[in-house]
């Protein structure tokens, strides 16, 4: 998506070596709605056929992108809440996720009450990198025995091994800006 | 407003002898957009007239009510993001917050990037109860020395004293939904 790629291109910072690509000025912290409405646009165009009933997400920063994209396809919008809590109720879906950034493992989860056999699922989130967010997203839906339909991502780091690994399971992932490299000389898309 | 009240009324769902209101089915874990755009509608009917230039809200649940209404005031929405962390960057305000659910102190915080001056911010959340979390994000606001609008609020427990102490204050906070009194027999709004 040639305007998401523009955007990181003007106002996304790469820090840490061409390690970390900061986008907070519009997706991740300070969330630009014409940007987003955009992105919601393209993964209804993208999945719009796919009879999704439900879009799933995970807390924080992929709820606002998953918020809009549901206008567009008229269905709830869930998004899995972490806890670093030992007792997991047992009304939830819950599965492990090892963040890469923080070093620590956290559980995330959703209540039973919102996830059931005959639904479709369309996973939406800002960032898909090591996929370890997406990891336990998956097996959640798993769990619940719904339909996972795809996985609708904003920006996906294709050097790190999340997508590849997610989708030689055959999981239909569709970024909108997959970065193939990037440095303090810029950034490259695929 | 009404629509939030009846809905409130017909699927929110009072626990632990009254002391608890679960609205997960709409507002803070599945989300429904429908809700969510008349709420936004409505913010910006109260609000509409006072030169916003940002809404300020904080993670998790309020994000996507956040996001929905800056669609109609077009434009940014922040969120402060929650931070357990001891080391707190130089470039960001912050502000601890006591969270009641919990019994923890955790701290927000913006980057000072997002925050300036001349900012007219309005907070964007969906429960006022203890008013912990306002008292954070206010904080958040008077540090950057920008404008505090007022709040908007979802859902507003009226018996708790936050609101009471906030308006005494001289904020300006718009509740969708004043609880009054709840109990096992049902709810009573303001």
């Amino acid at each position: 998506m040639k305007l998401l790629e523009d955007r990181i291109r003007r106002d996304g910072r790469i820090r840490e070596n061409g390690t970390i690509l900061k986008v907070d000025s519009f997706l991740n912290h300070q969330m630009d709605m014409e940007l987003y409405n955009e992105i919601g646009r393209e993964f209804h165009r993208l999945f719009g056929g796919e009879g999704v009933t439900k879009l799933l997400t995970v807390e924080a920063s992929g709820i606002g992108v998953a918020c809009i994209t549901g206008q567009y396809f008229k269905v709830p919008v869930l998004f899995a809440k972490k806890s670093r809590s030992k007792n997991i109720d047992a009304a939830v879906y819950h599965a492990p996720v090892r963040s890469y950034t923080y070093g620590e493992v956290y559980d995330i989860m959703v209540s039973k009450d919102f996830l059931h056999p005959e639904d479709r699922i369309l996973i939406i989130d800002d960032f898909l990198a090591n996929g370890a967010a997406l990891d336990g997203l998956t097996s959640l839906v798993e769990q619940a025995g719904a339909t996972l339909v795809g996985a609708g991502i904003c920006v996906e780091k294709a050097f790190q091994p999340g997508g590849e690994r997610h989708r030689q399971k055959g999981l239909r992932i569709e970024s909108l800006a997959r970065i193939k490299s990037m440095s303090g000389e810029g950034i490259e898309f695929c």
